[in-house]
C-alpha cells in the first residue's frame, strides 16, 4: 500500500508538477502532443486533404484520442481527490478532449455524420490548457475577473441598444434585403456597433444610412468603456505587489506605490523598490 | 383614507421597493414579462413565423401590453407625486412602452400599417429598465456622464471632419458609384473614420484610393480620444474621494476604496459609503 | 478718429466678444448661417435635388458668401492688427470659406464645371469655426498637441509596416485581383491594418489568409498605443491644474496631486480640493 | 597605419554618427535615397509604368543598390567590431536591403522570376532603418517592450479562442461556402474577433448570425486587454524614475520628469538623464 502510495506520488509530480525535469518533459511532451492532434484535426477538415489522407490522419487521431485517455485516467489515479479534479475546469476540459472521438464511434450511420463532426470538434477545447504553462497570463486574468461584472454590464448595454436600434432599422429600411426581420436586422446593428461592418446588408434609404451613421459613431465611442475599464483594473492589480509594499505588522499588501503606512492597520510599510515587478530584460 | 395609504403603502413596496421579498418577486416575475414580451416582438417580425402564429403572438403581445398597463396605473397610483413619475425617466419609458399597441388599434387601415409598426417597434425601449436592477452599472454611469460633454465635442470634431473629407472625396472619386452626392459620401467617410468599412461603397481611382488611407489612419489614431476620456474620469470615479476617503489626521486624499488608516500619517480614514458618488435613480 | 475707434470697438465687440448679448446673439446667428450655408452645399449635390432647386440654392449659397464676405471685411476692418488675423488660423479659414464661390465665377466655362466644384466644396472649412466655441475643446486640444509627436511616430511606423507588407502580400497574392500592383497592396494593407475591412480586396490563396490574419491582430494589438499615448497625457493634463497645485513662492503649476513641495523651487505648494477642475453638475 | 585609423574615424564620424555637419548632411542623403529607391520599387510594380518605364527604373534600382553596397562596405571597414555589426539588427537590414537585387542577377530564367520579385519585394525593409531618427520613439519602444510578454498571451489567448470558435462556425455553418474547411473558419473568426469584417465570408443561418454576434461583441471588449496594457506600461515609463528622478532627502520616487525639488521633503531630488531608460541603439 505504501508502495502503490509511492507509485501515486511519483506519478503526481510527473503529471500535475513542473518543477521536476521528468515533470518539464512531460509538460512539453503534452503540449506537443496537443498541439499535433488539433492540427490533425483542422487539416482533416480540409476536403482535399481528407479525401487524400482522411484514414492516415483518422488513425493519428485515434492515437492521441488512446493517449489522453489513458493520461486522463492517470490523473484521476495520481491525485489525492479524483472527484475533486474531475469536477475542476481542467478536469471537464480534459474529459471533453477525450469524449468526442469516442462519441463518433457509438454513432456509425452516415446521416449521423455531422452530428459526430460537431462533437469532435469541441476536442479542439484541448487546447485550453495551453494557458495553465504562460505564468504572466495571471496578471490579465487578475484584471479582466475584477471587470467581469462592469464587462458584462456594458455588453447587456449594448445588447440592449441592439434590440432597440434593430428593431428602428428594420422599420426604417423595411424592403431592403437582409433587414426582412427584427433579428435581422439586430445582427446588422451587432455588426455596425462593433465595427465589423462585414457589408452583407447594407442600408440603402437616406434615413437608413443617417442611423447607420448614428449607430456606427454609437459604437466608436462606446468602444472606450470595457477599455477603461480594462485599463483602471490592470493599473490596480499592477501597481499593487511590486509598486507599493508589504506591511511590516499585519502583512497585507496592495498598497499605493506612495503608501508609507498600512492601509489596513495603520503599521509601516517596507519600501520596495518601483519596478520590481518587472524583471530586468535579458 | 388611512387603510387606502396602507394599500397604497404596500403597493408602493413591492411594485417600486427591491427590500422585501414581495418586492423581489415583483421584480423578477416584471424581467421576465418584458423580456418574454420583447421576445414575442422580435420573433412575430420573421415573415415565416407571423403566416403561421401571427394570430397568437398577436394575442400574447395584447395581453402583456394589458398587463403592462394595470401596472403603470397602479404605478400611477401608488406613488406619492404621480405627476413627478409620469415626467421621469421611467416613467416616460414605461407609457412608450404601452402605446404603440393601443395605437395600432385606432389605426386600423392597411395602408397605416407601416406607422403602426414603427409605433409598435418603440415597445422595445421596455427593455431599457433593466438597467435599473444592475448596480455596478452606477460606476460605469458616473464615468460616461462626467465624460459626456467630452465625448460630444469628440463627436462633434468627427462629424466636421466627416463632412469636409467627404466633400472632398465627392469632388474626387466624382464618377465611382456610391460617391453620386456628398450626403453618400459623407456616409461613406463615417463608414471607414469609424473603421466600420463595409465595402459596399469603395474609391477606386488611386486618389480616392489614398484619401481613403488617410481616413482610417486618422479614424484608427482618433479612437485614442474617447478611450482616453473615459478611461481618466473611471479611474477618477474608481480612486475618488467618493469610493475613498480623507484622513481625519492630515487631510490627505485619494487613498484606496478599502483604506482605513492614512497612507501618508497611519491616522484614521473617514469611511464614505461605496457609490455615494452617483445620486439613487428616483 | 475718434468716433470711428468707438465704432471699430463697438464692432469688434460684437464681433469678436463672446460677452455682450449682442455678441452672443452674433455669434448665434453666424452659427446658423454657417450650418445653413453648409447643409445647402450638401443638399445641392445631390443630382435630384440640384435638377429642380439648383437655381433657388446657388442664390441661397451667394447670400450667404456676399454676407460672409462683409463679415470679413468687418473683421479685418475691426481687429487691431489686421494682417496678423488675416493669417491666423481662423483668418485663413474665414477667407477660405467665402473664396470658392467667386472662383467659380471667373471660370464659367463648362468643362471647369469640376475644378469649380472642387473649389467650392472646400467652403465646408467653414464649420471649423464651430470647435472655437466648444470650451471643453481646450483639454483635448492640449491632450493631442502633447501627444502629436508620439502619434506621428506611431502613424510613420504603421505605415512602414504597411509597406513592407503590402510588398509581401503583393508577392503572396500575385494572381488575384486587387493585388495587381505594390500600391494597390498597400492600400488594402491599410484597410486591414486599422481594421477597417471592406472586403473589396479580399486574399483567396491560403498563404495570403494566413498573411492577413497576421496583419489583423497586429492591427487589432497596435490600436492599443495610440490609445495608451492619448490616455497617458489626458491623465496628465486633467489632474494637473485641478488635481495638483500652485507654487506659493514661484507659482509654478502642473504638480502631482499628492505633491506638498514645488518641484521647481522647493516651497511649499497651495493644496487645492480634488475634483476642482470639473465644474459640479447643474 | 594611423593615418588609416585616421581615414576610419572619419568614415565612422560620417556614416555613424549624427552629431557633425557632414554626419548630419549623410544621414539626411541616405534617408532620401532610402525613400526613393522604395518609391521606385512601389511604382515599377504597377503594370501600366513597368511597361513604360521598366527599364529606367531597373537602372535606377540598380544605381541605389551599387550604392547601398559601396555604403555596407564602408560600414564594415569602419566599424570597431565589423563582425558584431554585421549580425546586429540593422547589420542585417542593411544586407537584406541589397541582396534581392543581386539574387535576381544569378537566376534571370524566366520562371524564377516570381522568386525574384519576393527577394527583391523584401529590399523595403531598408525604410526601417528610419526608426533609428526619430527619438521620441524611444518612449514606445521601451513601453512596447515591457508589454510585450502579456502582449504574446494576449495574442495566444486570442488565436486559441480562434480556433475553437473557428471549429464550431465550420459546423454550425457546414453548407455555405467560405466555410468549406477549419483553417478557412478559423480565418474568418480573426477576420470576425479583430473587428476587421471583410464580407467574403459570411454566416447565412439563423445559428450562425448569432454565432458571429458573439464574437463580434467578443472581440469588441477584448480589444481592451492590450489597450489596458500599453497604457499602464506607457504611464509607468512616462512617469518612471528613469524619467523623474529620487529624492536625496527621503529616498522618495515617482517625481516627474522636470521636477527639481521632492514633492514630499522639498528636498533636491538627483537629476536623471531623459530616455536614460532606453539603452542606445548600436
Amino acid at each position: 500500500m505504501a508502495e502503490r502510495a509511492a507509485w501515486r506520488v511519483t506519478a503526481y509530480r510527473i503529471i500535475f508538477g513542473h518543477d521536476t525535469p521528468a515533470g518539464r518533459g512531460f509538460d512539453v511532451a503534452l503540449i506537443v502532443a496537443i498541439l499535433v492532434s488539433v492540427v490533425v484535426v483542422v487539416v482533416e477538415s480540409v476536403p482535399a486533404v481528407r479525401s487524400r489522407y482522411g484514414a492516415a490522419l483518422m488513425t493519428i487521431e485515434w492515437g492521441f484520442t488512446i493517449l489522453f485517455t489513458i493520461e486522463y485516467a492517470l490523473r484521476l489515479a495520481c491525485v489525492r481527490y479524483p472527484g475533486r479534479y474531475a469536477t475542476s475546469f481542467f478536469g471537464v476540459i480534459d474529459l471533453a478532449s477525450i469524449l468526442p472521438t469516442y462519441l463518433g464511434l457509438i454513432f456509425p450511420a452516415t446521416h449521423y455524420l455531422l452530428v459526430i463532426r460537431i462533437l469532435r470538434v469541441l476536442r479542439v477545447f484541448r487546447i485550453l490548457k495551453l494557458v495553465e504553462y504562460v505564468g504572466e497570463a495571471d496578471v490579465l486574468m487578475v484584471a479582466i475577473r475584477e471587470s467581469r461584472r462592469k464587462i458584462l454590464v456594458f455588453i447587456a448595454t449594448v445588447l440592449t441598444i441592439a434590440v432597440i436600434l434593430g428593431a428602428v432599422v428594420y422599420v426604417i429600411e423595411s424592403g431592403t434585403p437582409g433587414f426582412q426581420s427584427i433579428p435581422s436586422s439586430i445582427y446588422w446593428t451587432i455588426v455596425t456597433i462593433t465595427t465589423v461592418g462585414y457589408g452583407d446588408i447594407a442600408p440603402q434609404t437616406p434615413l437608413g444610412q443617417g442611423m447607420a451613421s448614428v449607430i456606427m459613431l454609437l459604437g466608436y465611442a462606446l468602444v472606450a468603456v470595457p477599455t477603461g475599464i480594462v485599463t483602471v483594473e490592470l493599473s490596480r492589480v499592477r501597481g499593487s505587489p511590486g509598486g507599493g509594499a508589504t506591511c511590516r505588522a499585519c502583512g497585507a499588501t496592495g498598497h499605493d506605490p506612495d503608501a508609507r503606512f498600512c492601509k489596513r492597520c495603520g503599521g509601516q510599510v517596507a519600501v520596495a523598490a518601483v519596478g520590481a515587478a518587472s524583471p530586468p530584460i535579458p
